[in-house]
């Protein structure tokens, strides 16, 4: 039973957009592996398989996993979150019989796969019962505050990474509790965002990148930014460090 | 004054150990660099140097930037801030000679150069002056949570990132309001740490990981780590997410 013995499951972060920012041990997994997973929207291209296509060998098995329809139901209602974890263990399933085969499947993950990625919905399903490994990403905050040239923390700061979508109350209150900060899923969250930084003190020192790594890639001043126009994907950085060029720290 | 043009200051995140996390755009500046930089201790290797050490070249300068020894004053005391300040300076020129001269100059950084890297010290003081890029790494604690398999953030957590050296109060006060959290800088600190967790009642979530993407890697749940023995750079990681093998999330 050799070819049980062979299946692997390997979680692969392609990094934030530029494929040059894919590891060469994420590189490596491609150029071995049988299978190339990855979720999809129907009708959407994946960014994970667009960053890393060009590695694709015509001999690979492609196996997209594509998401239900679900525009229609609310995210808190049950009836979404009951169909979203059936897509999940069906997804899981589909990944298994591979690896049952003895294959190796490497799922592609856009940034790093264990953080805010949805390979991990394979990961705590398939885990345990093949071998695993998961390839770290460059995330894509990580993309932003290199692109941007800001050292988002040093020494003993304090980061936190919030997401967009919480109450002004709490995005204002963690914003005032913490030396740097990293704000994710913007997109119609950035009027409260901007409202948030500005009662935290911290609306000066933000800065907004759309795009971080890849081509048409936008950042300045949130304070500059004259519309409240954001992608889901754009983030908000706020340095904890205060030295700046010619700062003497 | 072509050579004053070329002159191009690179900083290259070499990932958290494993030669294998590098990225391909990081090889790439290697393999192009006319200097190579990286910020050591009198007597100790540099992590970052050994990391990328297989990519020298016998044609590429290497510049070593040694710190001065100053074990015998206070970190928070004016001398040693002022000495390593002078230190950072005479860095940076040293590097803005070879950039000046038209060369290419990689400056290493263990992990991400602008998370906690040294590298930012120069970036702030060259970055206004001549052409920079700045590569980003895989950071140590993604490194750590992709070794350990441990899914750390999904969907809306907050993520805290916090230094083992906060006062103990502040520690627990922090641990207790986030969803997950990262702490560096175990070493010593660990058995308050261990305290904190307990208090914000996350020590049963908590794992500790040590040498992560490095040989001899040792990760274990921290209520099972029998000694309060830990090196400066171990880390602790709590997972946000609830959902483990088996959960239906």
């Amino acid at each position: 039973m050799n070819a049980i013995l062979k299946g692997r499951l390997v979680g692969v972060g392609t990094g934030p957009g530029d494929p040059e920012l894919l590891t060469l041990k994420a590189a490596r997994a491609l150029a071995e592996a049988d299978v190339v997973a990855y979720f999809a929207k129907r009708g959407n291209n994946s960014n994970a398989r667009a960053i890393v296509e060009a590695r694709f060998r015509p001999d690979m098995i492609e196996l997209p996993l594509l998401y239900p329809v679900t525009t229609e139901i609310d995210k808190d209602h049950d009836d979404y979150r009951a169909q979203i974890s059936d897509f999940y263990e069906q997804s899981a399933e589909q990944v298994a019989e591979h690896l049952g085969a003895g294959r190796m499947v490497a799922v592609l993950s856009e940034g790093d796969p264990l953080f805010y990625g949805s390979y991990m919905h394979l990961h705590v399903r398939l885990a345990h019962r093949f071998p695993t490994e998961v390839i770290p990403g460059i995330t894509a905050m990580s993309g932003c505050w290199s692109t941007t040239g800001l050292p988002i923390v040093q020494g003993d700061d304090v980061l936190t990474v919030l997401p967009g979508t919480m109450s002004e109350f709490e995005l204002t209150r963690r914003l005032a509790d913490t030396d740097a900060a990293v704000i994710m899923k913007v997109g119609r969250n950035l009027p409260k965002i901007r409202r948030a930084l500005e009662a935290a003190g911290k609306l000066t020192k933000a800065v907004y990148v759309e795009r971080g790594t890849m081509p048409g890639s936008v950042s300045m001043r949130l304070a500059e930014k004259p519309d409240d126009k954001a992608p889901y994907f754009a983030i908000v950085l706020v340095a904890g460090w205060s030295a700046r060029p010619g700062a003497k720290a």
